[in-house]
């Protein structure tokens, strides 16, 4: 059974705006190192999977963007959905489009804009969760991270009993267990339960299972979207397929796939993740990520400060952004828009975005 | 005896940095309301004088973009220094091409960057100056300002007897009085003292004076200076003159009007001012002279506050500013540089410009 790799890259990411927009969502922007997100994310898979296995599923307008930032991959390696609909949806296209030419792939999916850390770690444990899929073919591996805080802003696992034979037996593996149940996004006070309890972990959003067996998990929980999918799949190698894809696919009722199947789905394996993760989820993260200076700046592009500390500044090579008597500010500068933002008020960013497209300013979204 | 203007127009303006630059200093800059400070102060002098009796002396650099904001000046009008030497030479050579053609010259003197309201309240005082100097041909005039907080940034004037006669005495006219001592910037607690007193006032940096009269106490107090404007006067038309100019220009030791010749000379006298003034020293003033909204953020630009207040934001119609949860800011947006400061903090804004100077980043200067 052979391992194929799909990297879901529909993100919109306004919470970096003004860097991230519409047409450069996070996912294309370089935020730490000198990759971008979505390149990084392809580096990490090192040779886990062979090229012809990777695929890239994306709005059908970044598809250019994307390409031109992966010039090494093939054009079919990289799917345009003509719309938005969730990871459900986007998760059986890549199924279907997977399990064509084999029937037995196992797919790892995993998020397009995420830090994790190191690529050796990551692809370990993507074939430890490879084994114990194969050990189980309905069985569907998800990864947990120890939660450092109580986040409201992810969904948590719980975990149930430990796996103790098969791959799961071996020595120096990760340990990997039932879920008990997936969580929604939690208020604080049951975050902070979640943590103290211990056997909870934040959903990193990354799976490992076989094609056919997500695909029959959606038959079963999502009937109704499966069959447009089977439709998408049915036209792949016809003239109407690019009518049929944009009429399904518009057809379908958005859904994560956490809702649509990991809520319903019964042999359900958490591995808790060997690896660094960081879901690089608004400008704080850049603090977390990149190496500050004795005040406790963290600066990327030209910059010079004045009794400043704990700023997260970002501006070009070009443009000099002076901060003076400031605390706990991030200053981002983009040729069109710049943001001045509080740290502890970042979250509203998003509200912010929404403003501005009230506002009719659109152009800057 | 005719009335002549001299505006000085050689400052640099680095506290409104970044908007102001060297080649763009505060006086060529549309800080308040939509004409330029230097256009601001033409249009002020109204029918005060001919324009054939005005003239702005400024820095060489200057004069091209000078003479563009103001079409309608001859160019005769506009002369470059092509040096700095502060105030004492800059009025020297002006009072020297002034009296050339018109030997009983009453020259009012004023800097090209204050905020001075009403036009007319303004007309009627300079009226009521050059009175004042055509009952005393060697009278100085100068205009005070009734100081309205313990300033350290601006030199005082302590006022002594009332002038009851002649125009001073007539109604309605301006509260003028002999001038005590002029006091250069003092420390905070000496300032306080001056307030306190009720006899001192803001030096407004306004003159009054006959041409010959203030090149007589140039000759007196310092005759160096007074030699080499006199040999540049004294090349005017001659083919020479730019050579003679630069050479006696340049080496002329810069001084001020006020260590130069109010520090000595006998007969001052100071009209307390009947006009509304502002030097807009600093960002802070453009808070003082704009609009507010209702919490307290004054804006000049494109821009979008959440949980903002006391803002003081800057930028252009097209690049859009966005602050989030920030008190007391300023923001000032231009192509090239960004500043971003703490409205307490903002004094050191000229410490800043040194330090880029210092950083080998003058293109920003």
């Amino acid at each position: 059974m052979a391992l194929h790799a799909v990297i879901m890259a529909g993100g919109s990411g306004t919470r970096f705006w003004p860097l991230s927009r519409s047409a450069q969502p996070k996912q294309l922007l370089t935020l730490v190192g000198n990759r971008t997100m979505i390149q990084s994310t392809v580096d990490r898979l090192g040779d886990l999977v062979t090229p012809e296995r990777l695929l890239i599923v994306t709005g059908e307008r970044l598809v250019p963007a994307i390409a031109e930032q992966l010039p090494e991959l093939p054009a079919r390696a990289i799917l345009g959905e003509p719309c938005r609909r969730d990871t459900a949806p986007c998760i059986g296209l890549a199924a279907f489009q997977v399990i064509r030419d084999d029937p037995d792939a196992i797919m790892a999916v995993m998020p397009s804009d995420h830090v994790i850390q190191t690529a050796e770690d990551f692809q370990q444990a993507i074939r430890f969760a490879a084994k114990l899929v194969e050990e189980a073919p309905q069985r569907i591996v998800t990864f947990g991270i120890r939660p450092t805080y109580p986040a409201e802003s992810f969904g948590y696992i719980e975990r149930g009993e430990r796996l103790k034979t098969g791959a799961a037996g071996a020595n120096n593996c990760p340990a990997a267990y039932q879920v008990r149940r997936f969580r929604e996004k939690p208020k604080v006070e049951t975050a902070r339960e979640y943590v103290a309890a211990g056997s909870f972990y934040w959903n990193a959003g990354i799976f490992v299972w076989r094609a056919a067996a997500i695909l029959d998990a959606l038959k079963k929980y999502e009937p109704e979207m499966h069959g447009r999918l089977a439709k998408i799949a049915a036209a792949s190698d016809t003239t109407d397929f690019l009518q049929v894809f944009r009429k399904e696919f518009e057809a379908i009722t958005g859904k994560s796939i956490d809702y649509a199947v990991m809520e319903h789905a019964e042999d359900i394996v958490v591995v808790e993740a060997p690896f660094r993760w960081d879901d690089v989820g608004s400008w704080q993260a850049i603090a977390r990520l990149q190496p500050q200076d004795a005040d406790g700046n963290t600066v990327v592009g030209k910059h010079l400060g004045l009794r400043t500390e704990k700023a997260i500044v970002r501006s070009s090579d070009d443009h000099l952004v002076v901060t003076l008597g400031l605390k706990n500010c991030i200053v981002v500068h983009t040729p069109d828009a710049t943001l001045v933002a509080n740290r502890d008020d970042e979250e509203s960013v998003r509200q912010l975005v929404q403003l501005i497209e009230e506002l009719g300013w659109g152009k800057y979204l």
